[in-house]
């Protein structure tokens, strides 16, 4: 058994003390298995009855009793036999039927129906002569362990029983239908608190639900799992992160591209791609004896736009960008919202240069990355990695010995020059050279890494570009692969949770809703006069002479059910217009600070300096 | 033998002059085939030595002769065996060798491997008892006819030999290597200048030259043939067009989504695609037991963004719009440049509306059209296509005739009310319903079909695609498939062969380019200054608010090189700056309309309004 934290001991205590409140309330129970999950335990019991949610209440106070009594929770050895004769009289057939698999087949084998690892638990393979159970008052339950001393190292206040959900005996839909009791516990009762109140935000925040409410995004059976499809407000999302990046990436002297999704195999096999990602590889069959693949990533592409015409020093840096979708086929099993999809939009981008321009050309892509981060609030939410060899196994790199020293130098160097801060972590540079990896915390306080800087002096050769150096010598470029915000599908639901929808106003998708009090035709007649003002407003920033983006609401609904829609869909500015406003020329706006009146006058300059 | 018209005719009477011509100056040829081309003819001949390009002056003058002598074409027919013994005796050893396989296999194969009809040519397979010979003069060929009566039927002044290339007999490398002479040859001898005319003018505007000089796209024999890579230049292009439409469409109405490439096989089913291009179908293979493919057309995807919340009247019409590639995999042979390619860029759009709406969205969308090819001085060049059924064979149209009456009635009302002077063809409708096809004719006068308005009545049903009209009943919503410019590539490729290269200042990948005239401290501050200047220019029409795309080329060349490259690369503005304009403050500029003088103060506002 791997080594363990207390606080994993603790839970697989609660599920026998859970167990041994199951029992006390119900003494026909039967017991199948009690794990330990991310953040608690559950049991799963044959009971005579459904449980009710208040039954939870019940469980829960007959466990709080067995903590502040301080049960010892005893382990003792026994006898596979004298074990298995043991739960026969205590009518635990389900036990039974385990332990005999355990005698028969040197396993109980449900570890991996369940898929987690040493379940309330078994024994080794190799000793299935001996078991060890433990004993909580009167209950005894067989497990491998190991537990807490006694029930009073447990904070009653620190757990709760969550949720009850169905299950099968051993997963298997042919077998007893069983109740799975859910428990949450920590170490103490404010991370509970905590965790609960967290899991609270998350649940609000969650992309896959706002994506749903806001209407973002959706996924189809028929086009398949993994592969989503933008509605317009999601499009125009992820059109604004693509515009704001185009534009900073070009004030640093990148020129965008544009490849196809597929290429000949024979393209990733010299690249590599092919054998890295065998189990990712989509292949294509063409009609005419040729075999292609769905593209992985975008550098293998990008060199043959390099390679293309005859290439100079005075040509370098040559920076291509792009965003574009790739396809890796991911296990359906991991796939979900879109956080892991089988097809994503990244934005790549490939630095073609000479060593003696790394430098620059990293400090260029640091300033590159800041300036985007800045623009969502969030550059000083991350730690940045300085991702360099494994010294203790060099072999496993390719490239010479003399770049990489250099090339580590460099980024150190860089790195804290530009204020970076960055932490050395050995054995996490990619195989061609080391990077530099850009690790945000998202709404939740957890770690996504999105921003990468990786110097590359494999891919070249592989591919044999070239340039002419000052001296008329062919030399061999160095590529330096990046990436800002990494795959849109992940960033934007980072984003979504990050904003919890509220999405900023240069950003969402509607910026501004214009409501009618009535139907009337004066009421109409002036809104089509606004509609004039708001097609003339240009906003600039951060996204540069965009137009504004609004939608009218003129239906004859009540003017507070469009007040709430708008609020539902989280459109920043609200502009409601009643017949008293006509008069008075003027029109109400509600924001997020409130509502007020602008005049006609005033609406233009509101709309373009409003933040 | 099918019907040709009488130019056909010529050109074969053309090969027989020029073979005549070719046995008086070499009594010694040994005739291979003559067949007609698209604009002529050639013939193959085995000749005592190579032709030099004087040659073709002498041949020409002789065939002039025997056309002004207005020659007798005379056809005899012969038993085959004569035949071949005639043949023999004229040394004729090919024409033999052709004519002994005619009759032991009915057939001399020859149209198989040049891939031509009738080439010069065989009888039927049924009857190879008799052949026909013309004879011109002294010489008899073998043919199979029909020819003109008489030489003199010819305008002598019509016609060139054009070029001389290597062959070999019956296409097959290892047989004799001949020599082939090509003929150009028209009714009339403006009919012929034109040819030679447009020829030149083609050469200088093919899109593949282009497109190589200009640098805006390239192929790679790794990524495989007919996947373009556009270049930095090239996406620009391409992006310029694309933000057009974009904001032409949006004025309409219309929203963009996004979708990715790839799809389960049975949405393709379910559309009919995977039937419709079982050939050009790429099938994408999965690890785990799916199947998915390429996408080759993008309604099937829209059709499930459609699908993903429940539709009422009050929603409709809803316009999803999107440029997104598209892939079919084309023979290798029909490859060629941007014209024909495997992986397309489509601007594809659907409309999902309500019956009683079709009138109303197909004049929004003529309008749409209208507003994208008068940004290009192309909406003159077209003539439109009413497409409607084949009323011989009503039978392979799905969905119901009097859908498809009132269908075809109101495209054809709209199209006269919107002043299009449609033209009824008649069994041009797609499967599923009539259509409007816009045909526009290309620099070269060719006619190419561009933008299309499609109904459809059947993919909606296909897909059980529904929405609640006015009195709470579900109704099926009809689609309409639309596309304003077809295929991004197509369209480049009759948009550089339009320019020649020369875009409008508002597309050109660079639109201004500013030399300096010496690399002295002073002219570069000033240049530098100048940048400032360039920064701030906010471009409007036709595409709004974009920033000017402008390069430096501050290197110590002369300034005459640096002003060839200018123009080689046709950018629209070029501003020079010398040690006398810092004094001056000024610069000078070259446009198409020469070279002029503008101060700082007014260059701003020059590089704003030039069009």
């Amino acid at each position: 058994m791997s080594e363990k934290t207390s606080l994993y001991t603790k839970r697989h205590t609660g599920a026998h003390i859970l167990a041994t409140a199951i029992y006390y309330m119900f003494p026909e129970a039967q017991f199948g298995v009690g794990p330990t999950t991310e953040n608690g335990f559950y049991y799963d019991v044959l009971l005579p009855r459904t449980l009710i949610p208040e039954d939870l209440a019940i469980l829960e106070s007959k466990m709080k009793e067995i903590i502040k009594s301080n049960l010892l929770v005893e382990r003792s050895e026994m006898d596979i036999d004298e074990a298995i004769e043991h739960f026969r009289q205590a009518g635990q057939m389900l036990k039974v039927e385990l332990l005999q698999d355990l005698k028969t087949h040197g396993t109980t084998n449900f570890t991996e129906i369940y898929g987690y690892d040493e379940a309330n638990s078994t024994q080794d393979k190799a000793d299935v002569q001996t078991v060890s159970v433990y004993k909580i008052g009167n209950f005894v339950d067989l497990c491998r362990g190991p537990h807490i001393e006694s029930t009073g190292q447990i904070d009653s206040q620190a757990f709760i029983l969550d949720s009850i959900s169905a299950s099968y005996f051993r997963g298997d839909q042919n077998r007893e239908s069983m109740q799975r009791v859910y428990g949450i516990l920590f170490n103490s009762k404010k991370e509970l608190k905590e965790f609960l109140h967290n899991r609270e935000e998350a649940k609000k925040r969650d992309h896959r639900v706002l994506g749903k409410s806001l209407g973002l995004f959706t996924f189809s059976e028929l086009v398949g799992s993994g592969l989503p499809l933008y509605t317009p407000a999601g499009t125009t999302l992820k059109n604004n992160i693509a515009g704001l990046l185009r534009q900073i990436s070009k004030k640093y002297g990148s020129q965008e591209v544009s490849i196809p999704h597929i290429a000949k195999k024979e393209l990733y096999e010299i690249s590599g791609h092919a054998q890295k990602f065998s189990e990712e590889l989509f292949i294509v069959k063409g009609h005419y004896k040729q075999e292609f693949a769905l593209k992985p990533a975008n550098c293998p592409h990008h060199t043959q736009l390099f390679a293309s015409e005859p290439r100079s020093y005075r040509d370098l840096p040559i920076r291509y960008i792009e965003s574009t979708m790739q396809y890796r086929d991911e296990k359906p099993g991991q796939i979900g919202g879109l956080t892991r999809t089988r097809g994503f939009t990244v934005d790549d981008g490939h630095t073609f240069l000479a060593v003696n321009q790394i430098k620059d050309e990293v400090s260029l892509l640091i300033k590159t990355i800041a300036d985007f981060y800045t623009s969502f609030g969030l550059w000083e939410n991350k730690w940045v990695s300085l991702s360099v060899r494994d010294y203790g196994d060099l072999t496993k790199y390719t490239g010479i010995a003399e770049d990489w020293d250099k090339a580590e130098q460099m980024l150190e160097e860089i790195a804290k020059e530009s204020g970076l801060a960055a932490k050395r972590c050995e054995g996490e540079a990619a195989l061609y050279g080391p990077k530099l990896d850009f690790m945000f915390y998202d709404a939740l306080g957890n770690e996504r890494q999105l921003a990468t800087i990786q110097l590359d002096f494999a891919t070249p050769k592989r591919f044999e570009l070239e340039y002419i150096d000052e001296a008329g010598n062919t030399q061999t470029p160095v590529i330096i692969h990046r990436a800002i915000l990494g795959s849109y599908e992940r960033f934007l639901a980072i984003l979504i949770e990050h904003y919890a929808g509220r999405f900023p106003y240069w950003l969402a998708p509607v910026q501004v809703n214009v409501l009618s009090v009535n139907d009337s035709v004066e009421v109409l007649d002036y809104i089509d006069f606004i509609k004039q003002i708001l097609d003339n407003v240009v906003l600039s920033s951060p996204l540069k002479y965009n137009e504004l983006r609004y939608n009218l609401d003129l239906s004859s609904e009540s003017l507070g059910k469009k007040i709430r829609n708008s609020e539902l869909q989280k459109v920043p500015v609200t502009i409601i217009v009643g017949p008293k406003d006509v008069e008075a020329k003027q029109v109400s706006i509600r924001t997020h600070s409130g509502e007020s009146k602008v005049s006609l006058d005033e609406l233009q300059e509101f709309l373009e300096s409003f933040e």
